[in-house]
């Protein structure tokens, strides 16, 4: 078939499940969850599926599982969630937030990338192969709801489904094109850990003409914090601050072709200063990284108020390189901090994830990537060991023991989580045809 | 005269000035300047004085000004101030702020000790010698009211009257008893420069992910605050953590003499954690100190953002030895940033005040130690070379050319700018006998 009427076929198809983009379903605000996952379950009924379930745990929002036989005996898992961002603020967009609109050749819509656009992609393929000679390959959908509040209940739902989740690779929820226009995979993702750090030196503020004997909260927590930085910002956290060098040569090779040009990044995000590495790339795959999030002490409104700040407060986040285990990493920090000379900074943990690199070698990896370059050339395709950014990708991959890949319908300009969310329609085509090869090579 | 009948007329004459408590004066809400300035020229002339006026400056409050004649050719001149601080949270208090009460043999009220009812001893004190034979030496008023605004004109009005304040020696606004009960008397105070901090990284906060080559803003301003203090919280700035080792024997003497308990001050302070010093006395008379008051960076609220804040803010206060002065101070502490290398680190001047010491061996100063020595025993008589709070000696020691000395009636339950502010009237009749004693000495 050519490319030309493929996605005619598949614009077309796709607007038949525009009703998805309509039901906002916001996790956050508990709005909708159980509309739309009852929408999915009959969308995979009327598309033809084997099995439709609904997975339920207590104080959980549903998952919809459904699976498609196809010709050959190998399966692909797909992950997706149907959950969304809230709309806020609602004023900023141009149309309505869940009213899909098509403009200047963009689906405008919340959801349009951030993950209904992909899952509409992935169906109206569905769609396609119903019509043209039948699914190549078995598909089964894992489709959350908490995907947008951390997915804490994914890994207890695959536990509990292990057999009928069985499968011999996991499609990730989404991708893009990158700032070079380069159809990116991503293999896998970082791992996050999230904490408290609070250091109380006296029961109340105290005049700041005791400064001469009177420990100060304030300096307390500044001087712990900053042993943990480097002069350049880097993380110094003792077995902690691996940069992965058992890259292979292979590895090595992808990291180096993702060419993060360091003036772009600071042009794009706005940043001021000086970048804290010279090698971008190999910091976004392999590097761990610690953010202070937030700071707060003492006296922070207008004007002058002479106190010691009795206690004093950070939030920080670490990033973890896939081979990191976020409570381990937690026990180290605060292990650094001990050994540094601030016992008395107590660090609360409050959420983590692991992270996850499928294996470069595998044969799914392998197709994907080769698969890639068919269509886009080996100029036109990046392929990213793991992105820098969390996602339960580690439950998939290490509870199912499959490689995992990510790629999707969106682009740099795709405005997730913001106003005026869209993809480019050019770039859902590409991706559909992408994935209706890649599904092919099983046939 | 004996105590017991001295002390009887002292508190007597003291109730017929209770009407000036009532005048709610709080400079910085602007409220009963007027009516408080317009009460205390009366009261002078009442009094007798030679001479009364007000001092009036465009946009300031005025000062009134009183002197009185006595019998030797020495003139003490009086600081004091009528403003007060505001009387919230009214709701703790257990009387009316500003109805006099007098309840368990202590006077409760709004300036009970800061500062009215230590001008209302020294208007006592007056009519007392009014009707006793006369006031054996000259004495001034200089009565401001913005010191709880601090004093922002004083050194102007000074400058402007220089021949009219004319004077020997300054009785400075008030005192207290110290913890150990003894008779305190204080010979200067430290100076102090306020100032803010501020560090921006990137135009608008960035998302996490991007801490593996983003710089920080919390990073930043939390390592380069962090290089200006040493482990134990002690200010690490070239050329002003001086410790002023410059001091006699004497002084050192009474620097010893002060016996800050550890322990103590801890209790009292509800400190937590260990002090930064082993030599309280020395530090709050001595040394310079560097609080952070406030620091601002990023999510502060519940729960998680994980971003990378492109903007962190601190306020900082410096407490300086009185041989300091807080401009070149301020621009130490800058320079000692950019050494450390946190040029991005920009400060802002907010206010600054020097401090002003005493010598201790003028025959003024030694006549007030001597004085306090007869009445309360050298035991019961604790001088401080200086205090380490702030205010605005230096413009009279270092304009007029006279020593300092301040004493009063407070002692530490006093509860300054606090509800329920009060006075005990026993050390109310011991600070106005110690001062009719300290004056007699000139006639």
């Amino acid at each position: 078939m050519e490319r030309q009427e493929f996605d005619e076929i598949i614009l077309k198809n796709a607007e038949s499940f525009f009703d998805y983009f309509r039901l906002a379903c916001i996790a956050v605000r508990n709005e909708k969850v159980a509309e739309t996952s009852a929408f999915l379950e009959k969308t995979f009924e009327k598309l033809g599926a084997k099995k439709v379930e609904h997975y339920r745990e207590e104080g959980a929002n549903p998952v919809v599982f459904a699976e498609f036989s196809g010709k050959s005996k190998e399966t692909i898992l797909f992950y997706n969630h149907y959950d969304v961002q809230p709309p806020e603020p609602v004023e900023e967009w141009n149309s309505d937030p869940f009213e899909p609109t098509i403009e200047d050749e963009r689906l405008i819509v919340r959801g349009a990338c951030d993950d209904k656009g992909e899952l509409v992609m992935r169906l109206a393929l569905l769609k396609y192969f119903n019509e043209h000679g039948g699914l190549p390959v078995n598909v089964k959908f894992f489709v959350e709801g908490e995907e947008e509040v951390g997915s804490p209940n994914v890994e207890k739902y695959i536990q509990a489904h292990l057999d009928e989740l069985k499968c011999d690779a996991c499609i990730w929820e989404g991708g893009q094109k990158d700032a070079n226009e380069r159809f990116e995979i991503v293999g896998g993702l970082k791992g996050i850990v999230a904490f408290e750090a609070e250091v109380k030196t006296s029961n109340g503020d105290l005049h700041s003409s005791k400064s001469c004997y009177a420990p100060n909260a304030a300096v307390r927590l500044t001087k712990g914090l900053a042993s943990l930085f480097d002069d350049s910002g880097k993380i110094l956290v003792e077995g902690l601050n691996l940069t992965e060098d058992s890259l292979d040569r292979t590895e090595r090779a992808l990291v180096k072709k993702m060419r993060c040009n360091q003036k772009e990044l600071k042009e794009n995000d706005g940043i001021i200063e000086d970048l804290i590495t010279d090698d971008v790339s190999s910091a976004l795959v392999c590097e761990p990284s610690l953010s202070i999030n937030g700071l707060s002490a003492g006296y922070e409104a207008d004007g002058i108020k002479t106190i010691i700040p009795g206690f004093a407060k950070a939030k920080l986040d670490c990033r973890l390189a896939p081979c990191q285990d976020p409570e381990e990493s937690f026990e180290k920090i605060q292990a650094q901090l001990e050994k540094n000379g601030y016992p008395d900074i107590r660090l609360t943990y409050l959420t983590g994830q692991p992270g996850y690199r499928s294996d470069v070698h595998s044969p799914f990896v392998k197709m994907v990537l080769k698969q890639a370059e068919e269509i886009f050339g080996a100029d036109g395709t990046s392929y990213v060991l793991n992105s820098p950014i969390a996602g339960p990708a580690y439950a998939f991959g290490r509870n199912l023991k499959v490689p995992i890949a990510g790629f999707g319908i969106g682009y740099p300009g795709q405005k997730m989580h913001a106003p005026n969310e869209n993809i480019r329609l050019r770039d859902f085509c590409d991706a559909a045809w992408y994935l209706k090869c890649l599904l092919e090579k099983y046939r």
